[in-house]
């Protein structure tokens, strides 16, 4: 029988997605799912559909101001609000896909993690490229070497790749995933998406 | 001791406040808590904050399209997609608010299950006023009285007042929960307010 996968498509300025990058894994092992990562840029994205930042909206940013905190509490996920939010995040994106392409998808997840909890929990800058690189250094990577992994044709091909796609596969936010095809919005839809891995449909919900 | 109170903001046109009043009173029953539904203009709300009804944006729509019917399944309230949609409600919101004034809340609230039932799962059209009366008379009221009461000053200012107040607590969506003032946006979010009318607080999560 194959593995049931969850594609889960993140950003690394998404507040949302880095709560879900915290319990996706527990959650897909008890499923007996395995999670592909696909970190984008949604700010491609948000462009694309006439979206804009979520503070820029003046209810809704004062709503995710009280809800993702409490949001992180209910999930037992560590979060300090950062100073500087949202930032660009297309250095990090480009390492992740830097390392991915030389080290596999495990070997760039574990640089993921390392850049989220940068800066969703010790507040570091990870829009700036050298903060970025020090990150990397953190779990191994030669700077040098980094430097030039993001700078790349294949990195910046494949995050463009990913980006592309993600907008063709119908993709608004983040944290977004996919389950055999059926499309999932946000953290919160984790209860159906347990029902959906264990059922695969909903007609008998 | 006081029995706690969720407020419940929606509006007759809303898909996902629909489903959301099918399982609002047992879970609020549940918890021990009292219901208090306000039926607001959710256009208002939408044009103040600089927002879009959902089917406007290309890839949000699609995904809500494909969302809804299967968020109500997997919370079992029947759904057929209306073939006007998103429709005016004013003509409804009055008559809520025109039994309210009169009959009380637990009255309105059995008419507004009504015009939910009407246009959610039997696909009439709610904006049309006549199909409101009719609504109204199937559930006991006589159609010249309610069509007096929906055009009353007080009807109408009630509808104004709880759509204004909506909007200064920071209501921008449907629907929308206030548990002793904390805030919850959608129909995902029992499981957190669940949580907090258990606990009353994140701190301990």
């Amino acid at each position: 029988m194959t593995q049931k996968q969850i594609e889960f498509y993140l950003d690394f300025s998404s507040p949302y997605a880095y709560i879900a990058s915290g319990i996706i894994d527990e959650f897909a092992e008890k499923h007996d799912a395995a999670v592909i990562w696909r970190p984008f840029v949604l700010g491609a994205v948000f462009k694309d559909e006439g979206n804009k930042p979520l503070l820029e909206y003046p209810k809704k940013g004062a709503y995710a101001k009280c809800d993702i905190p409490r949001c992180a509490q209910f999930y037992k996920v560590p979060y300090h609000h950062p100073t500087l939010f949202p930032v660009s995040t297309i250095s990090g994106l480009r390492a992740h896909y830097g390392i991915e392409l030389e080290h596999g998808a495990d070997a760039a997840k574990i640089f993921a993690k390392a850049l989220y909890a940068a800066y969703f929990i010790h507040n570091r800058n990870i829009s700036d490229k050298d903060i970025v690189l020090q990150i990397g250094a953190e779990v191994g990577y030669d700077s040098k070497w980094l430097d030039q992994q993001l700078q790349s044709a294949p990195a910046k091909d494949r995050l463009r790749a990913i980006t592309d796609d993600a907008m063709n596969r119908g993709v608004f936010g983040a944290p977004y995933f996919f389950i055999n095809g059926e499309p999932f919005w946000g953290v919160d839809r984790l209860p159906m998406m347990a029902h959906y891995l264990k059922k695969g449909t909903w007609s008998d919900a």
